[in-house]
């Protein structure tokens, strides 16, 4: 179903080429200050059309709130938020009726649906990250006027050029945005730009990962069980389209370390226990410790690519597919908003 | 809350040292057949003191059907599953009461509920996982009979050994278990059983990776959004005790590939599309492809350890840690019913 | 929470005086026909303004489909419905910002969120069952193509004015029509006319009872245990503003049969076993039997009356209350569609 | 499925002729004293074979709390709850096996599920129940010592004689259980007991209703929307075994008066607003007013009876079924431990 969380509960609505996208959050406390203001420059960091790097559909993605705050403020009840599509050109993708993209929804929608969209992605396109992005901002907001929550997320790696600096305590989102990429390594940075400037040429695409800190999370998040915070922040992040992979703390490398390095030794930190490294990422035993929460999300080469592909129809016959369009070639900087968005729906829920 | 899945539903209950363990299973269709014996042989792949590389807790871990069968065969209601808990001995943690242990639950348990067993893991013990264990051998025994589903998880790397082989098509769970490391690679095996050793021997611990493949899952299973396959499947994994990663088909490795690689070309098999490649490991869209699925989970190395920690108490006084018991130097052999158990679950949920 | 259902699930937003209200209706199959037409006739029959019987508020409360189908046909994704709130005027109120009103929201709502709208009712308006009435077409529509499914609501008392004639077989929405206050008894429905101008002449309110028939449901829906199917029903009912009492079948008169009386015996009819008599309600164990399910909702009188009511303010001062402006004197005859509605989102869930 | 609640949140097994019956309370905060004493006293009060008037079937309904508690205190984990079948006697049930119970859940089980106990009732025995109590006492001790609730319930009326003496304010457990009718009035207690025998003598049975109070209950229990306090209360009032309705404050009697009747004029109550009268029932748009909660539940005579019925078999033939074994001739008495429990969980979730 499309909805996410149980006390501070997301629900969307919307595809690529209906009137509109949205969705309606609930769980919002009471008096809190919220105008469209609070929402609008997440959805401008996603949506399309930022940079040369991106795809250039162009969408203002304008959000209204419907309901849920008087003078701006919330009330307590459901906020719906909508998003009107604009730039719909259903024409576009008249040319892969007949031909399932590979790796992409087409197929496995029109297997489970019996239907698709005469438009491509769908339920499966981009656009349905408005609402989520929306809601985060809203989930973002809550924590941060609370506990003093900061999340920030990055792009890490792009293709195999990955970023090393370690800026766990101090990335800001000013830093992020102040490269196309999303990557706080200048350096890095230009390569990576030069990377997927290739890939354009090339009407081919790449993947890339993105990393995130989640700083001031209270202790105490996350439940023993089967809602242990990693696994909240794992469902919400492999939820986003395109990726493939998920990592907190150590993740993968720490399967190589010896407990008495990998474990993270206690010191007091305040009036409560910190820890002096945090291979942990920030959970342990399911539940947030207070040091930062960090965590990684591979997201796949983007699927539509404009690159001939020799594949078959729906119906089984050889056929070259080169989908013409307006692609995305790397998503990872589009990413960012996103991940931060189900970071905060994650803690919040 | 200890609850996993909406249709096909698992409660558990049960810590380290109470009277028992166990579960409730809702959802299970009528007129299967099922009787302890379809249960008991996961458990006893799952249990302690199986062999030299594990911990020399010894239970019997014996699975006692309280309901919703008769005369052998479900009757769709609730099926009650205990299992009592035998060699307990809280005494053997008496030492550990006034300092929590690094990376483990011990502090955030303490600081969220204001208490915890006396007995150290308490509902983050690995006991926790029978419940899980039991209700996937009868999630799996459904999706076998109604669908055929082969569910085979492997150790594919102890710390930095690593097996390259790809026995995803070929691999049964009688080869998993013809080495106690459960490594199909005998000679990759030699080497991790010689390194868990050396650990054991330095008090020590090690993580590792475990591998899985689901193999004639239906098409269609999971939802567009946020319920997508991999996302219920990554929540499943990353809610196993000890892991810090995930990953589905190319994973991580996968976000360093161009689309042109990447992309699975479709190609007709029987009365379904199916794909030459399979980067996507079986999902696209969120949304499984018939072909099998396959994931990784990283597993850090256990925080228990004998060996002397400098850490501090609760109250933040400097103390020494050295963890007498029986502790398991690497979970990963034990993981592998748990992890078959959490695939299990996905799929029926 | 805002939520209704698990596989075909409601999700409301909006309140009496933001800019407007809705719903995202999700687990809807795909390709079923549907367009605004199919939506608009029960919101019209629930909007207020009809005939002199209801408040004088006046909306059109044109819906709006926004995502979920495309040329008029269901996509399988969430539908997205808006209606705007077009004659809001919140100055009408002003005279009860510090006066919570008798037995309504007014209070509780304080208490619980600090906060209320400026405007009255907020969510506890009754506008926000338009959410509730267009997702209940929905589900209506398709029970309807599916299974056949006939769900037609009456008013069968007003105040002591209560109507005899056994309905259940035979009653129609246009027979209901017919008449202003919803009864299907002529005679009756002049007497209820009377009654309800003579307590809007006295600023007063009055109460009634809703009936209703649901024919053709499918045998076997509602799961034994704590969601049988007249549970769901009674909190779908329940969950009605100014709902007090729910029965099925029998109901309260029930309780003083013998149960030789009150079983009712099997006989066969077509393919499946019928009841000679129906004091069950069309349930047995909580599961459909194939029966006509026929249960009443009794609605209180409404809150707000024009009339002084000697009363307290917020902060326990005596004072007077004269709600001035457009009060309902009667709530049965608009709350037909809400109670088909329910009972349509109730049996698809 | 077998699950209520959200935060406070119960899951039943057993049915009628299995090992054992049980429940998993999960969401029960730590550091509450617990034992086995704190609940057997509500399963005693339900337990068959308790005076003349009920079924003779005779059980110690002995509760062992399996997990989620250490030296007598809860740990905040699930708590695990099992009681023995002791009394199974199948073949009481043996002549019942091809002629489904009128007005029973046989036929209803038997097309859902395509199988049913050999026994009888299975899941609609009203063993199931014991779960519920069990975890009842649990959520009412809770509610007791956080809020000071305290909830009584009573027989008003069995057939139709029906009790006047209004005792909302005054009743208390120990005054119920004064007389095997549990109805506290004992002039009107002597007839019930009567008429009870009267239907015993006859091989029928007989319906009748319990009336409830919940005092101090805490201000703003209740969602604005889908699940109110009175839909919550419904839900878990219709669940019960052989509900048929529901009332809440003046219930169906309150149709018919007029607003400035039925208003509940507020006063200052200490800190807060009470109200003059309660025909609200203690809760005003949905929300508990910290009034007391009143309310009322309508039970049908059981359906069976020894008594001849002529009815079909399942392949619908014409058959005559006496029941013959121990049947409750009336459910009321019984059901009061099972009304307070749902009040309690209702109250919790």
């Amino acid at each position: 179903m499309s909805t996410f969380g149980t006390l501070f509960r997301v629900t969307t609505f919307g595809e690529s080429h209906c009137a509109g996208v949205g969705c309606i959050v609930d769980g919002v406390p009471p008096l809190m200050a919220l105008t469209e203001a609070d929402i609008q420059p997440q959805l401008s960091r996603r949506r399309p059309g930022q940079s040369a790097l991106t795809t250039k559909r162009d969408e203002k993605d304008l959000v209204r709130i419907m309901s849920g705050t008087e003078h701006g403020v919330t009330l307590g009840t459901p906020i719906g938020l909508t998003v009107p599509n604009e730039d719909m050109r259903p024409g576009d993708y008249g040319s892969m009726s007949d031909i399932p993209r590979p790796s992409h929804a087409d197929y496995t929608y029109q297997y489970k649906y019996g239907t698709k969209t005469s438009s491509g992605g769908g339920r499966a396109s981009a656009r349905e990250t408005i609402g989520r992005v929306a809601a985060g901002a809203i989930a973002e907001k809550f924590l941060r006027l609370r506990y003093g929550v900061e999340i920030v997320a990055w792009v890490s790696s792009i293709g195999d050029i990955e970023m090393k600096e370690d800026v766990v305590d101090t990335i800001t989102r000013e830093r992020v945005d102040s490269h196309p990429t999303r990557c706080p390594d200048a350096a890095v940075a230009d390569q990576m730009t030069a990377l997927v400037q290739e890939c354009r040429n090339a009407e081919d695409s790449v993947g890339g990962v993105v990393s995130c800190v989640i700083r001031n999370s209270p202790v105490g998040l996350g439940e023993p069980c089967f809602d242990k915070l990693q696994a909240t922040l794992a469902h919400a992040m492999m939820s986003i389209p395109a990726t493939k992979g998920f990592e907190i703390g150590s993740g993968f490398r720490g399967t190589t370390q010896r407990g008495s390095a990998h474990n993270d030794m206690f010191v007091r930190k305040g009036d409560r226990l910190g820890t002096v490294t945090n291979n942990s990422g920030g959970v342990q035993g399911g539940i947030s410790n207070g040091e930062p929460i960090v965590l990684r999300v591979a997201f796949k080469p983007p699927a539509t690519i404009g690159k001939e592909q020799a594949t078959v129809t729906y119906d089984g016959t050889s056929a070259v597919l080169a989908a013409k369009g307006r692609h995305d070639p790397c998503v990872v900087p589009r990413a960012i908003p996103i991940v931060e968005a189900m970071a905060a729906l994650a803690l919040a829920e």
